[in-house]
Order: C-alpha cells, then structure tokens, then sequence
C-alpha cells in the first residue's frame, strides 16, 4: 500500500541506540553503547515499598485521570530539589513530564516552526536532535572544546543568524562528550541568549552523576527573566523505567507546555509519580548517589587507564569528572563505524560512532563510550579486546 | 519577555474537559462533566498484587531502559484481545502508547502536513481533535446519524477532496454522542478509504462498555490491506491513571510510528507495562466489565428516565447502549455555554458545552452529559436541579 506520510518522515530513522539496545540482550555483546545506568543502583526494594504504600492508600486516585501538570506534591519535592541548586520557582513553574525525552519533544513543538534556525552543541545528544528534526528547524553547530560550548562561536553565530529560537545545552557531563560548562561561561550564555532574543534550552540529567569537585550552578540560576528552560530527569539518578522528567521554567512558557502535555498524553503516569513523590519524601538519596559515583567513577578509570596504557598513542579522549559517558577520537581517517562493525563482528564489543550524534553526520572518526553499562571486570575485559583491535587498526607511527 | 512561539501555539488553549477536572475536585459540584470511569471499579488490590509481584521479580529490568515498542508479553496479551474481537496480527503490527491519547497525537504526526485534509466525525472526541490541529490540517466534518457515520455524506466529502489523508472514527459508543456505527457502515467505511487512498484511524476505547446486545466487529477488521490504524485503550476498561494503550495496524506504518515514539518518550513506564501484562495474564476481566457495565447502565437509565420525564419536551437526546457518555440537542435558540454558567452558579451541576467537540466551533445548542462518574442518587439529584433549571430557560411551547 501506498501511504501518503508526511512530510516529517523522510527524516525517521532508528535510533542507533535503541537499535544497539536489542543487540545489548545478546550477554555474550560487551556494550559501551547504551546511556543505560546501572540497574544494580537503582532502589528497586525502596521503590516497591512507596509504591505499595501508595496503592494501599488512595489507590482510586493513584490510578484515575489526574491533571497534566502533574502531581502537586512531586512537583513540589522537585522544586525542593531545583532550590538546593539555586533555582527557585513555584507550582507554575514546574511540570512533570514523560521522562526528559517528552520535554525535548514538548519544547520543540512550542519553539520550532518550518525553517527555523536552533543552536546545538558539536556533538549532541541524538535523541534531542531526534525529537527537534521531526519540526524541521534548521541546526547550526557552535563548537565546543574542554570548557564546553565556545561562547565566541556562539555570539558568532548568533551575530550571524539573528533569528535563532533556541540554544540547546548539557551543561554538565555532556552526551556525547562528558564535557562540562565552565561558570563564567553559563552566566554568559544566559547574557547572549538575552542579547539576541533567544531562549537557552538547557538539559541536565547528569547534573547529579559527579565523581569529583563541586557541583556548579545550573544555566537557570543565572536566569532573571525567564530565558531558560531547564529539564531535568529521574532516568540517571534513580530510575529511566518509571520515565519520570520535568520542565522547569518561566510561567507563561510552562502553561503553554501544559496544553502541549494534553494533547500529547494527558498526563504521566500517576502511579509512577506518586511513588517518586513518596520515594522523595521519605529517602535522601545521597548516600545512594555516593555508592553510584564511586562505582561509575572507577569503571571510568579502568577505561581511561587501557585507553592511555594500550590505545594508539594517536587517539584523542575526554575524561570526565562525571556522567555516563567519554568521547573519543581517531586520527581523521580512520572510520568509526567500520571499527564498529568490525568490533561487533571479531571481539563483540560495541560503541557509538560519533557521527550519529551530529545533525548533519560527518566527523566519521569519533566515538562514545559509556561506562554505566557493565561492571569493572567486563569492562577491563572488553577495553582491552577494543585496544588490541585499534592497534591493529591504527598502527602507531 | 516576548517569546517568539512556534506558529501552531496560536492554536493552544486549554482543554475544556482538563480545566473542568479542576472544578470537579469541588466536591460540592455534581460533575457529568468528565470522562473520568468510576474508580469504584478499578481492581485496586489486584493490581497492586501485580505490581508488588513485578517488583519482586525482575525488578532491574522494569526499571531500566527497554524498547520503544513496548513489553512483548503485554503486546502478547493485547493482540490475544485483538484477535478474540477478529483482528489478527503479530508483535510488529502493534505498540504501546502511553494512553491512547499518545496514540492520536503519533498517528497525527505520521501523515498530517500544514494544510492537509483529513475527516472527522461531526462531532467528534475533543482531544483529538486538540493532538491533530497542531499540526495543521484542515478538518473536514462528516455527519452522523443514529447509525453513526453517514456514509453517503463521506462519500461526497471524499469525492470532493481527493487528497484526505485520513477518517478517523471512533465507531463503538462513539465520544460524545454514544451512537455506534452500524456493521454494513464499517465494511463500507473501508470499501472507501481503500477507493479514495485514505486511511482510516479507528478509535475505540469504549468498545468493551457494552450494556446490551452483541459487540460488532472492529473497522479493522474488514481491512485486508492496512488501510485501518487501530487505537485500543485500558483507560476506561483498567484505570486510565497507568498510561496504557496501543495502536496495532500494518508493519510498515508502526515501524514509522516506532521511530515517533522513540522521539516522543523513548517507550511506555515499563513497571506500567508489566503490571498490566500480569494483570491481563491472571485476570478475566469479563467479570469486573459486567458490573462495571451494569452501574454504568444503571446511571444512563436514571438520566435518560429524568431526561424523558422532566426536561423540556423540546430538548432531544441519544440513549446510548454503553460508552460513557450521552449527547443531547436543545432548540436552536438556546446556548449551552450559557446553561453552564447558570448551571454551575445555581445548582452546581455541570456538563460540557457542545460546540467544543467541533473543530471550528459552532452548534451552540448541544452538550455532552456523562453517565460515569457520579453514583446513581447524585446522578438522580444532580438531573433533577437541571431539569428544573432547562424548564426554567426553556419553556414548553
């Protein structure tokens, strides 16, 4: 049959990542790939007591129709948290969403018309560049290097094109990079963006995962005029299965989301954010947290450890001081996507190629590697078999 | 600050029935207002059984990451209860939605470009009609008849416009009138879109609320060419709290609708998903529906019973055989968002003004009542104040 999609759908591909996914639950597959945290972290005794807890209370409401800003008193344990972290605001200013995913969505559809000139950091999250492309902006690229984005190409750019909607960040522990945003730089992000008439669209899932050094303040703290949107996510710090996110922003901004969030699914899951909202309450969850990090943080030494032991000397890599993930890259040209068939195919070890996390592909000689995925051991194993292969591959000169 | 919002925000407005949930919470107001299913009949305890079960399986992996198709043993069940209904498939002819409305709103993206036609019962589901029109088709408005669609009329409007994309339809107890489409109507509807090269989109979460008589056959189950995207829903047969529907239609087009989904939200809550898997696997819910279906029944009796008694001879009305909801029509003069008003100051009874169930408004004389979601003395009292106050506005000729 010949079906008359639309337009938008000359862009829909898999996902590499939810693809790489099905290849994950092959065990005998090493997988660096996914942004998977670690499953034995999560609180899964705790969370089965709230939600019992829950349902062995006001189960008739846990389980109606609820309002699509979401649950009151989740929204307001996750203002407790955004306070702790400079950011105040109240009820209006806070929605809950279907995992940050939906608020990438959201925010796309309130900001992006046909044509419409948007900034992302070089390289990106694909799964923002995902939900922007289906609205057909028009992606320009400010570079990055390691005090995350370059300011001056953003006013650059900006200079250049002054129509631009948004400016999409991570600014702590970036995916794809690990990179984070250096403070003098977030206070002038939010100057630019007020500058030139834009809004700063900024995404922290990792804001939590930190093996080292303070936290810094968020983009938003340096917001007084309702110039950024800040997303934020349970997926990294407790759960991804419950897909609880939120939105977090200007309130005239956020109402206008609320009638996005109606027609897009009426409300989250009230069971799930009424369980969060219970787990909040009665948890801290920093000695969790703590025991997270820690293991994160090893794993990610192992891996810096083979990469600077045994790697061609020629590969280049960040070494984050948090998050889920670092990013690598080849000598130009070398391809990264033919060294991951090959790894797949010769030591079943898998990664990300780079190019997938730029709008416009290229950069074929980059790559991510996650260490949320598997323990210390698979992951010495698996890194060492990755080094024996590039060397192979990339002989020193 | 002046935000520069994408074209199709100049649609947004709040949603009639969400903002009335807000005054339902008034628990002095007699609500026949919502769509809300009477929780009394939620199977609270076992899902909670359900849920703990899960968690105290594998609680790792209902809690991490999993594919945006959704839980294959929910989408087992699920096709189990496609076939006992006639409709047959596999795991890649159906996917979870987070609530059926999700489903819309996907199926909107899909094949919906600025400008595009597509058909739409006249009237028609609200929320629907709020997912379609931020992507800017031009609605088309078929009329019905207590045989539901009228299909000489759809036969005209296609004819006209060769280019609809789609019908949509919502065929069983349909929302808001509660008429049900006739079965030589529903071989007929696809004999249509397969003449005219379009889709239809069967909505139907109200299929199993049947108080009497036989359950017809689905659209899609006359479609040999996957020319139907059906729309399922556990809303109003489960609890809607949870999140959980599915559209189940041809390969080709729920790949696509796969690679929406994964942009959207990544996938459906997965504790969400299992529960309800588990639930379905242990449970005939045959028992729970039939009295569910009687109260339901019961309170529809009561209504039309004080409707035919004591409201203007004047006025008319469906008297549905399940669904939740009733349609009635007042002499053209009269306008239901004025009744409201007055209603709601006087008597505290409210309902929803019909106009809002037509894309471009108008036919300011009708209104939609609901039968589900006050008991049968409040239905009875909250009747009989609104009988005296339609005879008070509407007097006998």
């Amino acid at each position: 049959m010949n079906v008359r999609y639309a337009d938008r759908m000359k862009l829909a591909k898999a996902s590499f990542i939810r693809e790489s996914l099905k290849l994950a639950s092959d065990k005998s597959i090493v997988s660096f790939a996914g942004g998977n945290p670690d499953a034995d972290y999560f609180p899964g005794p705790e969370l089965r007591r709230c939600c019992s807890q829950v349902l062995d209370g006001d189960w008739k409401d846990s389980l109606q129709y609820n309002i699509s800003e979401g649950y009151p008193p989740l929204r307001e344990q996750l203002l407790k948290k955004m306070a702790a972290m400079g950011v105040r605001g109240g009820l209006t200013n806070l929605i809950v969403t279907s995992g940050s995913q939906q608020g990438l969505d959201l925010a796309a559809k309130l900001l992006i018309d046909e044509g419409d000139e948007i900034v992302v950091e070089s390289p990106s999250y694909m799964g923002a560049i995902n939900a922007f492309q289906y609205y057909g902006p028009r992606f320009l690229e400010v570079k990055m290097d390691s005090g995350g984005m370059d300011m001056d190409d953003l006013e650059r750019i900006l200079k250049k094109h002054p129509g631009v909607k948004f400016i999409y960040t991570i600014p702590d522990f970036q995916n794809p990079t690990g990179l984070v945003m250096e403070l003098p730089r977030r206070k002038r992000l939010v100057e630019l963006a007020e500058q030139y008439g834009a809004l700063v669209l900024e995404d922290s899932p990792y804001y939590d995962i930190r093996f080292t050094g303070a936290p810094l303040p968020p983009v938003k703290f340096f917001d007084n005029g309702d110039r950024v949107l800040y997303l934020g996510s349970m997926s990294k710090i407790l759960c991804p299965g419950l897909r609880i996110g939120w939105i977090m922003g200007g309130a005239g901004l956020v109402e206008k989301l609320v009638y996005l969030k109606q027609a897009a699914d009426l409300h989250t899951n009230e069971l799930a954010q009424r369980t969060v909202a219970a787990y909040l309450q009665e948890t801290d969850m920093s000695g969790r947290l703590k025991l997270l990090n820690r293991s994160y943080c090893e794993r990610k030494e192992i891996m810096t450890g083979i990469i600077r032991d045994r790697f061609p000397g020629s590969v280049r890599f960040t070494d984050p001081q948090g998050g889920l993930f670092l990013w690598m890259e080849l000598p130009d040209q070398y391809n990264a996507q033919r060294l991951f068939d090959l790894s797949l195919q010769k030591i079943k070890v898998i990664f990300v190629p780079g190019s997938t996390f730029y709008p416009y592909g290229g950069h074929d000689n980059t790559l991510r590697l996650s260490y949320s995925t598997v323990g210390p051991k698979e992951t010495a194993s698996g890194m060492n078999r990755l080094a024996d292969l590039f060397r192979e591959v990339i002989p020193d000169p």
